[in-house]
């Protein structure tokens, strides 16, 4: 029942292609899900593609639309003409419509605009276009039904029947008053179960969960997945409906969210998959490659600057990287516990100073340990106490910097609205390598005199 | 509309419960959310949060437990008797029901299955136990409306009012044949606008998506997520319908796999809050930071064996920590690209040959401009060509090995069904520091002749 892409499927579609074979292609695709056709196009050329793509008819050509990779509906855009836009958006749902719209030039813009045969839409659209693209007004969709709470049940069938027409599926009818303000919802089951002169205002759920227009898409996202729903309405700020979230645009909010945070934790920058031009990938990884690059360059000239004990004392170089390398881990645990806290909002109500309290026991055991263990089994190949001992003593000052470091940072940036997750990027990790390199030398020159 | 747990709400409620005030405890969480009191009971101590539970009614106890997190769930599973238990279990939901003895010791299992009321819904639970837990099996619930495609509408309307008693909501009702062989859905919405005498056959939808009981559930989430879909039906192996995966099961599969895989690049096991005691947060952090020390360990033996060197140009370790993190920066770059590829269902048709000669050409781009950097910027501060040289072909060397061993290592991994994402851990930048490190010494061997 489930389409799977194989490697056999796309050489024989692309022939098909090559030689203009329109029915076998019409053959090859017309069963396919649009979101499995846009698989496909993201597999192959985009001139393949178009060929794909003119022989589907209004309504799957819309619903393509929406489920390609961006960076494939953007080359589509460039090529259609405005008309075509405008009958592909007439297709869509109003958030749907809006996003794509979002993506074209500003004359483009007006011109499909023009070209929309229905106005009611359009003007939702352009409502829509208001909205900041991160809030609960940005991901809404305006398509609902939405039933007086001084109906009957019976009169409410009819015109659920009315509104239901331009709508692919139904899992609420939102219930409001004379003003438009949002009362409850009513499941369809009450419907189904409840006898015909009942008023809807009898048998609705008034315990409606709704966010404003104005509330963030993370916050939207925590919300439904909080408390399992479905679909949320969203209502402006007194009250009255303005249009409804689906769970599935959610599921791409928390996608995302989370790519956003792993991107940054592994230094890329930018949405980036294997299958992705080697110059689509270059972009993404030398920012993060070069920051890092001066940063060891900095770190450079700090052990420059330790080069007379170096002489003294060359072995002190044997621990270089594991200080290094162990501030840099600890740092990063320290920081994707906050981020993460920050970003599913479970990070309680210590402040600041609690919290840094905390981290500061956690890494006293995690210190001591390691430095410990290091202590334990550098003895015997180093052969020397003070050598052994200040490495440990550094380990230990490192694990305790790199731990408040690490959790203050991200609460910090997000104090000053600024993206904690940052904070898991290179620049914790190259800090921490140079704080340690002069907790390190500074030991040296304290432990052993040299 | 929205529940707001604050800091003086939480003190209020603790003091009317250590005041014994039942009358008032009820008023707090009455109109409550379970997923509120669940958050309340994440917040307080497990005695205060038992007084609340006991004031609940029996639906309202049921909804709170399966929202709690799972160690307090734990806790108070301890506590309850059987019977009090198998009373919850009969308000949720097969699949929720499933979760939560499963969480039972053998013997406690047992005697609540003695104490079930509903004998059917106990052989269903008993059922759904036996699916692994993370397949689509172990996902459904058997809640569902199912309806012969030889009814009428009208017959249709009746039967759906039986079946949906039980039922919180319905979203679809699905379609079976004689054999109770999946045939299609029927979205409610054509229940409405269809005359009453017309066959269900005729005006279900036919192409539905099923998954069947052994679909992994990683792969029910892409499924769900590609085709927006709201409710999956789960099939047997001839395609008979046994359940249903509502989406937001499925958002808890996507949040659980994205922090799995941000658990592991950050060196963190097992699932650890900011708010987490301190003895459950260094369990989590310990096991990384000890396997980091050991790979820093062998990293100062590999030092240890380039004294001469480092005795001959003590300069030599100024560039130790430059190389090591920027080997670890670009290794954890490839693996993660390749981890997000193979969770996201989105690595393409390339054979491994094929992406490591991709990354090659990546790491030659990426490797060049910082290696370039690095030698433009040497120059000034090292006033020696040799060793600038040295540096910036072992950066060059480095990079080059850390991106084909942060590729190849994340799918030989997963050729071998071994979790891909170990590879981001500190394996790899380990074993990158000390290659690393080989590299640079042998690189000053070679090229400065010390």
């Amino acid at each position: 029942m489930r389409f799977e892409l194989t490697k056999e499927y796309l050489e024989e579609l692309i022939s098909s292609i090559e030689n203009n074979d329109v029915a076998q292609v019409k053959k090859y695709v017309n069963d396919l899900h649009p979101a499995d056709i846009a698989e496909i196009f993201d597999e192959i050329d985009i001139e393949h593609a178009k060929f794909i793509y003119l022989q589907l008819d209004e309504e799957a050509s819309a619903d393509v639309m929406i489920e390609l990779e961006e960076d494939i509906r953007e080359q589509f855009l460039q090529v259609l003409p405005a008309k075509e836009i405008a009958s592909v958006l007439d297709n869509l749902d109003s958030d749907d419509a809006a996003d794509v719209i979002q993506e074209l030039s500003e004359s483009k813009k007006e011109e499909v605009f023009m070209h929309l045969p229905d106005v009611e839409q359009a003007g939702d659209i352009a409502d829509l276009l208001n909205y900041a693209e991160n809030s609960a007004g940005g991901l809404m969709a305006t398509e609902l039904v939405s039933i007086n709470e001084n109906l009957t049940v019976t009169e409410c069938i009819n015109e659920i029947r009315k509104q239901a027409e331009e709508l692919d599926e139904i899992f609420f009818v939102y219930v409001v008053d004379n003003d438009e303000i949002l009362q409850g919802t009513l499941p369809l089951k009450k419907l189904l179960i409840t006898n015909g002169e009942t008023k809807i205002k009898n048998i609705c759920d008034s315990g409606v969960i709704a966010v404003k227009t104005n509330t963030k898409s993370d916050e939207v996202a925590n919300i439904m997945e909080k408390y399992d729903i479905v679909a949320l309405p969203v209502v402006d700020s007194i009250g009255r409906l303005k249009g409804r979230i689906t769970i599935d645009d959610i599921v791409d909010v928390i996608r995302e969210e989370a790519e956003k945070d792993y991107q940054m934790i592994s230094g890329i920058s930018g949405d980036v998959e294997s299958g992705d031009s080697i110059v689509h990938q270059t972009k993404a990884r030398i920012p993060w490659l070069v920051i890092g690059l001066f940063g060891g360059i900095f770190g450079a000239l700090v052990i420059g600057g330790f080069q007379t004990q170096l002489g003294n004392f060359p072995k002190l170089a044997m621990f270089i990287p594991l200080i290094a390398g162990m501030g840099g881990n600890v740092g990063i645990q320290s920081s994707s516990i906050i981020v993460q806290g920050l970003a599913n909002n479970t990070l309680g109500f210590e402040s600041t100073f609690q919290k840094l309290l905390k981290e500061l026991s956690i890494a006293l055991i995690n210190g001591l340990i390691c430095s410990g263990l290091l202590m334990a089994v550098s003895i015997f190949f180093t052969h020397s106490f003070r050598f052994t001992l200040t490495a440990s003593v550094s380990l230990l000052s490192v694990i305790i910097f790199a731990s408040l470091f690490g959790t203050f940072v991200p609460l910090s940036l997000n104090k000053f609205k600024i993206d904690p997750a940052l904070a898991t990027g290179p620049f914790i990790t190259t800090t921490n390598d140079i704080i340690g390199m002069l907790i390190y030398f500074g030991m040296g020159k304290l432990l052993m005199g040299i």
